[in-house]
């Protein structure tokens, strides 16, 4: 019945988040004259949800959200020289080196074949195009869709795109809020594969049950699974 | 023969370029206690071109220009009020007015029941499906693609997406660069109606002399010339 299947991307095919955290240390240390870590790790947490309606999601964003709280706990008196630290720490995640997580080949591989591969990942465009190809595995996928939110209305806008019921389409990702429940809510199939670092946003609380979805460990157990 | 008709949108549906060079001019009165008029603006597009293929087009990565070439001009001691005024500049240009160029609705109003309408444009993700539902003009699209560069290469992978040979497409737009070589390159049809104001990196040198090209002044003449 499932004909195509979808993955996300970030911390999904590869690592993602934990360089983002990094650079987050790494932002909280130029603070660390300035306030306590845990009042420039709040501070910046909430610009960064303020700011998602206006930047979205991805690295550049997150540049801008870490210029703007900088400037909040300095009271403007934020010296250049860590201003352009700020801009470099963005533009070093623009640039990570791509670490496919386990057994991603080997499952593409297998897949690739029998069904329809797609990719349908958020964030930046041209961001997520150029690490899908220094990731080396475009050529798995017959679709790429990069979305600035992944929500019920554009899972549906992906449907149509893709010519496709929902009831033929499988989504597998590491977010439950991204990935798992708008694609259930529009009657297409899951498969949850969390990563141990889960940003706070994407988090939701509580165990999923639904005829849908499946929570596997690893990619790996998707070639079983089928 | 042609049944599928993609619009750029920035300054061929609405108004764009102006709202650019109006937050420049404004970047270069922040500059002027630095350095003189005209070397502001040339560090400025030297840096602006350098980074496209970083942070691609549109105002976040305008916004990261901006700030590189203040750092640069300042010799570092840019003050946190002047790093505020450009992230606040950058902002702005993601939340300006959408004015719509004259005889754009009609036209749409007057095509959309005889062609595919796809919208084909350029820039940051987000930014761009913003303006899109400022505009009002979502409904006449069958088909959004937001594109990070706007090649012979993407062209082919929108014929691909859209499932059409490329003699029933036709491009319109204002950037010879983006909208029109490009698409005649891959055997496509291609509009070319300029507008007042164009950013250097979209020109290109001599007129263009093609079978499958016309240049109308006005989006207006489109009914009449189809």
């Amino acid at each position: 019945m499932i004909k195509t299947i979808a993955f996300d991307a970030d911390d999904t095919l590869w690592i993602n988040e934990p360089y983002f955290r990094d650079a987050e240390r790494q932002f909280l240390a130029l603070m660390s004259s300035y306030v306590p870590e845990q009042t420039a790790l709040d501070a910046l947490t909430e610009i960064e949800l303020k700011n998602i309606s206006i930047y979205g999601y991805g690295a550049k964003g997150f540049t801008f959200s870490m210029l703007e709280t900088a400037l909040q706990l300095c009271k403007e008196e934020l010296p250049g020289q860590t201003t352009r630290k700020i801009l470099e720490l963005g533009r070093s995640l623009m640039s990570v080196p791509i670490r496919l997580l386990d057994g991603v080949e080997e499952t593409l591989e297998y897949l690739a074949p029998k069904y329809r591969i797609v990719l349908a990942t958020k964030g930046d465009l041209l961001d997520q195009q150029h690490k899908l190809e220094r990731s080396g595995l475009g050529h798995y996928f017959e679709h790429v869709e990069v979305m600035s939110e992944k929500d019920q209305k554009s899972y549906t806008r992906l449907m149509q795109k893709l010519r496709l019921p929902s009831r033929e389409f499988m989504m597998v990702g590491n977010s439950a809020r991204s990935d798992i429940l708008p694609v259930l809510e529009i009657g297409a199939y899951a498969v949850h594969i969390p990563y141990h670092v889960t940003w706070c946003h994407e988090m939701v609380e509580g165990p999923i049950e639904h005829a849908r979805y499946r929570r596997l460990d690893s990619v790996r157990e998707l070639t079983t699974f089928l």
